[in-house]
């Protein structure tokens, strides 16, 4: 049994954390953080989790969770880069839902983010969190930056390409619809029922957050092939040798509150009857990650409260381009579910202790 | 272990049954039928199943059904009725979570479901499925009739008034809404997200067939109360002797896909805070049934997904009139989730065993 | 053609009451004010009103308002009446759809709305905006204080009842649900999808500030009728004579953004045929009330978008039970419609000028 | 006064057709049929009609209708062709609002509609139906093939660049998501509220009857600009030098009811100063497309109800990649409102009589 401490409990992935630790059989959430509702029970602001879950919210204090064995982030952004250091030296474990360890280069981090970096010296021992690609580092990390949600499904469905050098890594398309849970439990106009139900709308056209960490994952994993000798059909990179990825990413809002679905557009010579099964077999032993049969397209409510991403692979009409949908919840593989795959593997417990939950239909 | 069947697997309660059993540690599932979908893979129709169902859907056949321990019905009304009786004879127990057997009276069943009912014999071996009213009759049957969504909902909320004689019972009124999935699986017209998508009605005003349910229900109850020798405070029930419940059912659909609020309006001398007492002590210990503190009323999202009642009680401006707050997820204690529970008390397993899930939130 | 005024012309009421105007061939919109955004285009805010509204929001001021023919106010409560009585001086006639002069009684609207009423001496002059049951007096009137929304709703379901003195004034109950933009434009958490997006709740279940309204408007109609010598049928009203009605209003969100549906409540001896007749008749002149064929329920989305309010009347089960169904959209009925509906009769236009729409289906 | 008859009119084009000519000024609306309702009255399947419409379905008979001025088919593909011929020989002008005459080539329509087709005949006389690319044909016009809802979000994204030669033609991509009363008003178990609503997905990804008609459309305009003598920057077309249109076109559903919003990528190396200037230009004299300011991003609820596209326009990240937005209403710009703009200009009326309604927002 371990110790757990969640900073920054009243956010969505703050009670999606509780929610899947409240039945984790390893774990035991003993600090939960809210400056907001401080001395207030948990089952008040939450009251799904009535009988379930005794905590009670306290200040977030160093000392209190330097007595746990591990502490989540899910705090908005610039929150755990000013905690993580004493907790670490203590010798407390970190998973950090937020993106302050997500890039690794700094000062791109500080373009994006719009703050000054408090720890930028942590940022190489972060081990990036997400699994399906990283997971010998995780195991042995003691600071994690969970993926963020685009990034997560985005990743999962250009990753096989990637790796074998199937597509055009100058011209990829993301094309993501997202629930506005996304946008987090904040009081912000932007956000009500009223500006958001019944509408669609792309947004951040011109730039977000999520762009600079899909490009380093992608350019992460043709770096990795390129050392491991693999042959890239054709000669890419920059004149620098350093991989280059072209991405046009545009991020939607859709009128639901769980759930993303991606729509990945590339170029390809391959068969899709060879993208098929390349796909079958890169994720066959992967418990979170399912190709669905060839000619099914996901739906978002398959995964919805699940840790589970759906993937399809597509060639329409005999074309060069290819479509890859991928869908996740965004709370759970976009956040907390990933988190708690990220805390099984540092603790060598199986990877879907306590994400055995099946997504709800209808 | 045990071995289930579930017939009419398709349907909305089937599949929830089969979310619930698919994790439930003293239950396999080894035979699912549906006549529309015979050797399709369960995780075809419902790919949320992916990875944890390897169910293929058969055809309804006695002799493989024969073979469970237990068979669920969650078909349509008239199903059951016709099998029951051989899976009975065959030493099978049966939950049922249609309406073939929750009505004494039969003549009352043919006229609100407009059939002619061909097991009218197992009426009465019937428990009522509805373990906070009827546990140890549960716990010894062999065929259960799970109570209906509404049913349980308001009576749940009446109970404990009504075991105490505090309200009036000619003039009770249950204001009732509810989510579309109620509808079930059905290619109607009038379940069309176009249909029933950003607008609210209220539907079946005349009459609705959870109607003389509930009014059996409540009347049990009394009688019961006047078999135990228990005072009511004035006389009632008509010259019979029999009691009379007065109640005003108005059903409405409300663009949501789960969820059931009951509103409902009482006459009362008895204080709000005697009142609120009562309440918490009559579900002190029931798993299932929380009553909210003093003041907060339930959204029904509190209990999407899960198998808990939510209550709350109000005497709004100190008039007579009490209002009662009840919610349930129709689809998991007001069906699979209930049966679920029966099942367990027939078994002698834990009530809560494998119905741990916790309401998703947001 | 009349010049306008609008203050406040940011939230819903204000944008609606701009959708309105735009097409209104006797009103020209000459000033719409913002604090919040002064000096943008309306259309920039609202892009709905692209290339039909060439506005500009400005500073609310005495002066420039004072130079419209009418000014409404679509503001928060307490606005109006600090503007009011300058405006009234100059001239200006005002039609406040914020409740600031709703209430005769000023301490009791000192109580509900929790502020020191700064133009007491203007409520007397006040009159009530809801046409159906004071066009007379709105005709000739300065200042209007348009009915909200619940009870506008709620009001013309009861009005004929009332009128005829059928129904038990001690024993009424309003059970409303409204969609969420009755809760407005303002950032606030409870309004965010994530939190009111398939869910159901009561909500203010002790206590709503439209109660009071609602009691003053059905005792107003049970003074007059006794004023004109009608004779009810049963002595009621306390001992001094007054009318009396005892209400239970419970207010409930469901989750969608426009519509108002009034389940309403009481005890009557009279036929359902003849209550029919009663409403059919009472309304039959009436442009913007319907009474639905006997048997039909209204849906809110048959007035979505459009200033009619459906009512339908039912005696389930042959009890004494009367329920009365009444659905408006809160932001045309229930609030800019009515408004201009106010402004046609003040003007001696058409009362339906300008309020032709016809509902959203689906 | 001209006189329309409606065929079909109880889908949901069909009652948009109603909604929209029940307030135009020079239209009245003779004959509406139903097969499934005949002798029933409009208002009663649609009540938002009420006092707004006697209309009474009659069953569709070529005597009646050819009594019309103009007959609008609101019918399911294979309906028009079969009455068209003779309704024409009669006089009667055709708007047929479903895909019957859409594709010039009859044997790829009958590849994509799975019928034969009754009248090819008849394909080369009908004008496409999309006034701001075939106005003028339009004016002239007896039958009028009106676009369908994704080629009339998708043709005006792409046709200034088009036009201008300023894009490769060979790599479009239309991800495209719409609202689910697309499906129609048809019982079917994918349209349900419970199958839709809260979940997003692809669909058809494989192949979409829309498909064919954009390419269609699309190179329609490049052999036009070509006619006349437009020097395209690059050679383009295949051998025999007809133009190519390589289009990756991917629908999705998105929980809500109306709407379409069109995310258009393509290459080029033009500034985005430069092409939001040639859209503004492009669109400047049509009254229902207008293009948003730089860098705001179009909502659908923009549109709900209205017959207006909204564009924008982005280059992220300086990249090559342009990316268009396009948003309209599905039943109206997609369906019936271009239907009514077609009818005012080929009767001589103000292009936009009878569709200056405005979007309703919230």
């Amino acid at each position: 049994m371990i110790s757990a401490g969640i900073v920054g409990g009243t956010g969505y992935t703050g009670v999606e954390l509780l929610r899947i630790l409240a039945l984790h059989p390893e774990v035991e959430v003993t600090v939960v953080t809210s400056r907001a509702d401080t001395d207030k029970r948990v089952d008040t602001i939450y009251p799904n989790l009535r009988g379930l879950c005794d905590a009670v919210f306290t200040a977030p204090e160093v000392d209190s969770l330097a007595e746990c064995d591990v502490v989540f982030f899910a705090t908005p952004n610039g929150i755990a880069m000013k905690m993580a250091d004493e907790l670490l030296n203590r010798g407390v474990k970190i998973i950090d839902l937020s993106a302050d360890f997500r890039l690794q280069n700094v000062s791109e981090w500080e373009h994006w983010y719009g703050l000054i970096h408090e720890s930028p010296h942590l940022i190489r021992q972060a081990a990036y969190g997400l699994p399906e690609i990283n997971r010998e580092a995780i195991k042995k990390a003691s600071l994690i930056a969970c993926a963020g949600c685009y990034p997560t499904a985005v990743q999962l469905g250009f990753l096989p390409l990637i790796e074998k050098g199937l597509i055009d890594l100058k011209h990829l398309i993301a094309d993501v619809k997202s629930g506005v849970s996304g946008a987090g439990r904040k009081a912000a106009l932007s956000s009500l029922m009223s500006e958001t139900g019944e509408s669609f709308k792309a947004y951040a056209v011109a730039g977000h957050r999520h762009l600079p960490e899909i490009k380093q994952g992608l350019a992460k994993v043709v770096q990795r092939q390129l050392e491991n000798g693999e042959a890239f059909s054709t000669a890419f990179g920059d004149e620098a040798g350093k991989p280059e990825i072209g991405l046009t990413f545009v991020p939607h809002l859709t009128p639901m509150i769980r759930g993303i679905n991606a729509t990945l557009y590339s170029q390809t010579d391959a068969s899709l009857a060879d993208i098929q099964s390349l796909f079958e077999q890169r994720y066959a032993d992967e418990n979170f990650v399912s190709v669905l049969p060839q000619g099914v397209a996901p739906d978002t409510r398959n995964v919805r409260g699940s840790n589970h991403c759906q993937l399809s692979v597509f060639k329409p009409q005999g074309e060069n381009t290819l479509v890859v949908l991928s869908v996740i919840d965004n709370l759970v593989k976009g956040a907390a579910g990933q988190a708690v795959q990220c805390l099984n593997l540092m603790n060598g417990f199986d990877e879907d202790l306590g994400l055995k939950t099946i997504a709800l239909y209808p």
